[in-house]
C-alpha cells in the first residue's frame, strides 16, 4: 500500500477504535503480547536480515541496538501488558461544572484520531508506540528507520493478528512501506488525515517537520540539559548529581551536558568536579570542555564557541563561570533546547528565581535531571518528550496523546 | 516599527511579564482600563476617521461593529476590570506527585511567551485580547484588520500608558503597523519569535494558516453546527432548542446552521418546525433548504449540493432527514466543521451513542448550541474557540493560553 492508502484506511478505521470499551482495548493490548511472544521466530528471522544489511555501514552501538533475541521480545511483550494496567484516558472526565441553569458541563478524554510516529532504528519502539496509540484510542501509523524495517514488518504482523484475534482491525497499526524521506515528508503535509505527528529523532527530522509540517506536531527529544551549581550549593550533593546527570547514561536526551558554576566557589568545587570525573574515573572519563576563566582553574579543553549548544550524547561536559542564578538562567535561556535543567543550592531564594525564570520541561531543584521520563514523573509509561509548548511538555504520556471535548447535558435548556 | 522589530522587542520583554506576580499583572490591568477610559477623546478621533474612510466600501452592519462612543469604550474598560478578577493561571500548581524518592513533582502552569493574533474590524478584540494575553503572562502583537487601524493604534496608546503606569514595558502589548497580507504571513512564520499564534476570522484566514503557519497555531471559529432530532425527542423541547439554536443570534459561529430529523417523526415535527421558524414569525423569517425528503412534506427551498457544508450565518436553515442516530453522527462527521452540535432525545442510549461517536469541541443532549461560549463554561473569559483537537478545544480562557512545566524538588536524589 501506498503510505496515502494507508493513512485513509486509518482514518477509516480510528472512529470505531475511539468508540471501543476499556476491555475490548485491554484484551487487544494482551492478545497483541501474545502474538509477538508466538511469532518470535519470524522477528528473529526479520531481525537476523536486517541486522546482515545493516552490518556493512552502521556502529557496532546502533547494531546493538537494532539487534533483538528471544528475550528482548519478551520485554516488549511485557512492555505491552504493562500499558494494559495503565487507566484509560478516553472517557475520563477531566473536570466538571454545573452551571447556574442546570446544565452539566463535562471535560471529558478522546483520542486525537490517527497519529503518525516517525522514529529511528530500535525495534522496540514500533512495539511500544503501538501501545500507547491503541490504549489511547488513536490508530497509528508508524514510520521506523531503514535499518530495522524488516523487523518492524515482523513486529507490526504480529500484533495486527492480536488485533484480527479480538475482532479489532489490523489497519489500526500500520508501518509506512516506504522508508525514504518522501514518506516522511508525506506524513508531515496529510491534513486531515495525520491528528498528530511525533517525529522521535534528531535535530534533523525536528527542524525538517518544523519547516515543512501542515498536521498538528509535537516535537521531542533534543536536550542540552545544565547543572547550576550555586554559591549556596551542597557541593557533595552537587558532585553526586553531576555524576549521575552526566555519566549515568551519556546518550540519552536527559543527561547533562553543560555545568555551569558559581564565580564565588569555583576554585573550591572545580578541582573537586575534575577529580571525580577525570582523575579517579578508570573508565569513561569524562572530556571537560572549559570557558577561559575555568581552564585557568583545572586542566582540561577549551572550550569551543559551539560547544555550549552542543548535544554531545557522549562523556563529554562543557563548564563555565557564572556571576549568579541570574546569569545562570540567562545563559539558560539562550542555550538550552528547553529540556531539563537543574540547580543545586540550600538558598531558598535563588531555588525560587531559577524555579520561576528557567522555561524548561522540566526545571530541579537539588535532584538530577535524568528523572525527566514518563515513568518516573507517575505517568506509566512515554511516547516520546515534548520540549515544545503547545498542547503537551515534557514526558508524554497517555493523557498527553489525548483532546478533549465538552459534554454538555440538559433539559432544554436555551441561551 | 517593522513587523520583525515588533516581534524581537515583544520577545525581549516577554520573560519579565511571564516573572511578575499577580498583582502587578492586576495593577496593569486596572491602570489600562483606567487609561483606555481616560483617552476617550482621542479613541474616538481614531475610530472617527476609521468610520469616514470605511464608509463607502463597507456595509452598515459592519460599520455598525466598527463603531465606537463612549458607552463602548466604558464597556471595554469594564471587560479589563473583569479580566483583573479572574484567577491568575501562571504558577498555579496544575497536579502534584511525590516521587517514591521523596522528590515532589509539580506540575505548574507557565505562559507561552509571545502570544500573536490575527483578527478583524471589531476594535472591542483589542483591548479583550490584550487583557487576556497580559492576565496570562504573555506579551502581545496584534494584528487587527484595516479598517480599525486608527482605532486600535489608539486603544493599544492608551493600553501602553496603563502598563507604563506601573513600570511594565509598553513593548508588551503591540499592534502590527502593516496591516498588508504580508504582515499576517510574517507572524505565521516567525518561528523562534511567536510562541502561539490565534488567527480569529473566517474560513480564508484559517486556510491560510494552516497551509503556511510554521509557529504553533490554533484554529479557531468556523462553525457549522448541528441539531439532531431524534425519534424519541420531546418536540417541545427540540423546536425552542432550535429557535434559539438558529434565531437568537445567527451571526456567531454557535449558531445552527444545519437541523437533521429523524425520518420516523419528520412528518409530524417538520410542520411544527415550519410554523415556528417560517410561517409564524413576522420579522426575519428563517430560509428553510431542504433536502429531498424534507421538501416533499414541507414548503421551502430546495437544498443545493453545498448547503450542508456552509456556515450561514444568517436566517438559513439546511435540513435532512436521517434513519437514526447513528446516520446523524455519520451526516455530522462528514459535514461539521468540528465546533458544536446537539441532540435532542429522551432516549439515554440515543444521547450516549451521540456523546460518544460525535467528535466536535462541544457536544450537547437536550440544550443550545449557543452555550459554547467561554463565559457560560465557566471560565470567565474567551480569546477564541479552538475547533483543533491539539493543545485546546472548544473555548479558551487564561488557562488556554498557557503551558506548564514540572518543577521537581529534591534533597540530593539520583537515578
Amino acid at each position: 500500500m501506498t503510505t496515502m492508502e494507508l493513512l485513509r484506511t486509518a482514518k477509516a478505521c480510528a472512529p470505531c477504535l475511539a468508540a471501543a470499551s476499556t476491555e475490548v482495548k485491554n484484551q487487544a493490548l494482551l492478545a497483541m503480547a501474545d502474538a509477538l511472544e508466538a511469532h518470535t521466530e519470524s522477528i528473529l528471522a526479520a531481525n537476523a536480515l536486517d541486522m546482515e544489511a545493516a552490518a556493512e555501514h552502521i556502529s557496532s552501538v546502533m547494531l546493538d541496538r537494532l539487534k533483538l533475541d528471544s528475550g528482548r521480545i519478551k520485554g516488549m511483550a511485557e512492555g505491552i501488558r504493562q500499558v494494559a494496567k495503565l487507566p484509560d484516558p478516553v472517557g475520563r472526565v477531566r473536570q466538571s461544572a454545573e452551571h447556574p441553569n442546570g446544565m452539566v458541563i463535562d471535560r471529558v478524554g478522546v483520542p486525537m484520531g490517527v497519529v503518525a510516529i516517525i522514529y529511528e532504528s530500535r525495534p522496540n519502539v514500533t512495539s511500544d508506540a503501538a501501545a500507547l496509540a491503541l490504549k489511547s484510542g488513536n490508530a497509528c501509523v508508524l514510520r521506523g528507520g531503514k535499518e530495522a524495517f524488516r523487523s518492524a514488518n515482523a513486529i507490526v504482523a504480529a500484533m495486527q493478528k492480536g488485533l484480527a484475534a479480538v475482532s479489532l482491525a489490523p489497519e489500526l497499526i500500520q508501518l509506512v512501506q516506504d522508508t525514504s524521506r518522501a514518506s516522511a515528508q508525506e506524513l508531515m503535509t496529510a491534513v486531515g488525515y495525520v491528528d498528530l505527528l511525533i517525529p522521535r529523532g534528531g535535530a534533523g527530522l525536528i527542524r525538517a517537520c518544523t519547516e515543512n509540517a501542515k498536521v498538528p506536531c509535537i516535537q521531542t527529544g533534543t536536550g542540552i540539559c545544565h547543572v547550576y551549581v550555586d554559591k549556596d550549593a551542597d557541593q557533595e550533593k552537587a558532585l553526586k548529581i553531576i555524576e549521575n546527570a552526566k555519566t549515568s547514561r551519556p546518550s540519552v536526551c536527559n543527561a547533562e551536558e553543560v555545568c555551569l558554576v558559581h564565580e564565588d566557589i569555583a576554585a573550591e568545587f572545580l578541582p573537586k568536579l575534575h577529580k571525580l570525573l577525570v582523575q579517579d574515573r578508570q573508565v569513561n572519563p569524562v572530556e571537560l570542555r572549559l570557558d577561559a576563566r575555568a581552564a585557568a582553574m583545572i586542566p582540561g579543553k577549551a572550550a569551543s564557541d559551539t560547544d555550549f549548544d552542543t548535544e554531545f550524547l557522549d562523556y563529554i561536559l562543557a563548564v563555565a563561570l557564572v556571576a549568579d542564578v541570574k546569569q545562570a538562567a540567562a545563559h539558560i535561556a539562550k542555550h538550552s533546547t528547553g529540556h531539563s535543567e537543574a540547580i543545586i543550592t540550600e538558598d531558598q531564594a535563588a531555588a525560587d528565581y531559577f524555579t520561576r525564570v528557567v522555561d524548561s520541561a522540566a526545571v530541579y531543584v537539588n535532584c538530577s535531571t535524568r528523572f525527566t521520563d514518563g515513568g518516573e514523573f507517575g505517568l506509566g509509561c512515554e511516547m516520546g518528550i515534548s520540549t515544545q509548548k503547545l498542547h503537551a511538555r515534557g514526558p508524554m504520556g497517555l493523557e498527553e496523546l489525548c483532546s478533549y471535548k465538552y459534554v454538555v447535558r440538559g433539559n432544554g435548556q436555551i441561551r
